[in-house]
């Protein structure tokens, strides 16, 4: 069987299209590589909705996929009582149908999430997180987002979870602003890409050798991870974007989560095993788009029902 | 039928036996005085686990209940597939098996979940979150604690929630150390009850008088609720516990959250209805051993599967 993903963003949509056996199903979700093979992915530039949507509907006709599932930038309605459901509800994709427009065109089970659930269900299905009852992904990247797994679900409520904007302690010596018009002291604001080059005057990739960067960087990074520890009681977090790429922010963010919790929450992965909680991605590259194609395969098996 | 609740808590374990109807079983908890009624309720002073639990032990036996719940203080096991499931696992009950005691004494199904996440399941079954897909329930009193239900149940995890000790930005006029032996700016040590007497010099209900005390006060627990509207995106938040017994606190811990959300999360209910989304508890001081009711019968009905 075909089942369609799109891993769509502000400045691509990518879209690709799975080959999936029916033992995926039966197993929940079988292996990667065997049961789910990506057979093509393209990517299309994030333009106009109508220009956009249209190369995307043909896209998944061309290739008749079964299912379409769709991990998407927000902020998106994901109330399925609600009349504006799948639609993408701020920015410059404003009330834009995306479950509707591809129900319509292609007759198939649309399922839909955010970019950062999709993100995890994939770690949860074939990644890192594979076996744990609840998870959570964390992407720093040009902004902060985070997925959460729990209760054999993915997390949503009134809106879903806008974990990123968590509001943090600023470190006495940082007279930066902040970049989030919002808050001036959440977790993106001070953490993601735009700060750090606002911040610094340079891009992230150029700093890497200068360690105040860094250790302001794990600093604030930390301080969101504590909370969403004590928040979410995750069994693994991953922890990803593309500031996440600098190495060695990885122990220094582990090692400071560790003194910001100074012991009070007990457990063997958390006091013996940081490395293997706080954790990349298993999939490389792939947990959004391979959500993506998990979050099909669930709203075909909703609708077969 | 006969079901057991226990709210059991660090200074007195409350002990009641309900009236469970057929059709609170089969209508998700039915309503509260007719399907569901509390016959009689007892505190038993929280002393030595021997004799505590002896004397809730012998209470029980001799009502003959068919299943019973309990919302444990914590930090407690709820990971059903480790070897200390329903213990106890800090402070002096450390290591007491409360599941294992009664359903040894008692042979009826035994729930257990946090106090708070009782009290969660109490407002969700038949208060203030009825009808809600997912609510939080937040305790501001000796300590501050956080129940959280999502995707059809209580939040577990790695642990289980630990959101009252979320890391806060201090008051730059508050020049208190902090009540917290681990984390010294997280909410339970800044905005409990023992901080507020510790700071101020006097207890909570002596000071009602003092804007200045609930200016700050509501500084840091807006702070904390809108680390949890970010995270958890509930339907509904229930606010309570002695420091809450405050009225006018509500209405300045609403105010200082719409200032410091500053309109990022956009849904009617944050907008427009602040006053019906941050609410007491519609069950008065019963939401713990209702809740406890609840998770007595959900064991019941889990176990005759």
């Amino acid at each position: 069987m075909l089942i369609g993903g799109i891993e769509a963003g502000g400045t691509k949509m990518v879209c690709a299209v799975a080959e999936v056996s029916e033992r995926a199903f039966a197993e929940c979700g079988g292996r990667v590589g065997e049961d789910v093979k990506i057979l093509e992915r393209v990517s299309i530039p994030t333009e106009k909705p109508e220009t956009t949507l249209g190369e995307m509907v043909a896209y998944f006709k061309k290739w008749k996929v079964q299912a379409l599932g769709i991990g998407c930038f927000g902020p998106v309605d994901l109330n399925r009582r609600s009349n504006t459901y799948g639609h993408i509800t701020k920015l410059a994709w404003q009330n834009c149908d995306m479950v509707g427009t591809f129900e319509k065109e292609l007759h198939v089970p649309v399922g839909f999430d955010t970019d950062v659930n999709g993100a995890v269900l994939g770690e949860v299905t074939w990644g890192a997180a594979r076996g744990c009852e609840s998870a959570i992904y964390i992407t720093v990247g040009t902004g902060v987002g985070i997925g959460v797994y729990c209760n054999g679900g993915l997390l949503h409520g009134l809106v879903h979870p806008e974990a990123g904007h968590v509001l943090l302690t600023r470190h006495p010596k940082d007279t930066y602003k902040g970049h989030c018009p919002y808050h001036e002291n959440c977790v993106e604001g001070l953490a993601a890409g735009p700060a750090i080059e606002e911040r610094w005057g340079d891009k992230a990739y150029k700093l890497v050798d200068r360690k105040e960067v860094w250790e302001l960087e794990a600093y604030y990074i930390a301080q969101a991870v504590v909370d969403y520890i004590l928040a979410y009681s995750p069994e693994k977090i991953i922890l990803w974007g593309g500031v996440m790429h600098v190495e060695k922010l990885f122990s220094m963010v582990r090692g400071k989560v560790q003194e910001l919790l100074n012991g009070y929450v007990q457990h063997p992965m958390i006091q013996e095993n940081m490395e293997g909680y706080i954790v990349p991605p298993a999939l490389g590259d792939d947990p959004g788009i391979l959500g993506a194609v998990r979050l099909g395969m669930l709203e075909y098996e909703n609708k077969s029902r």
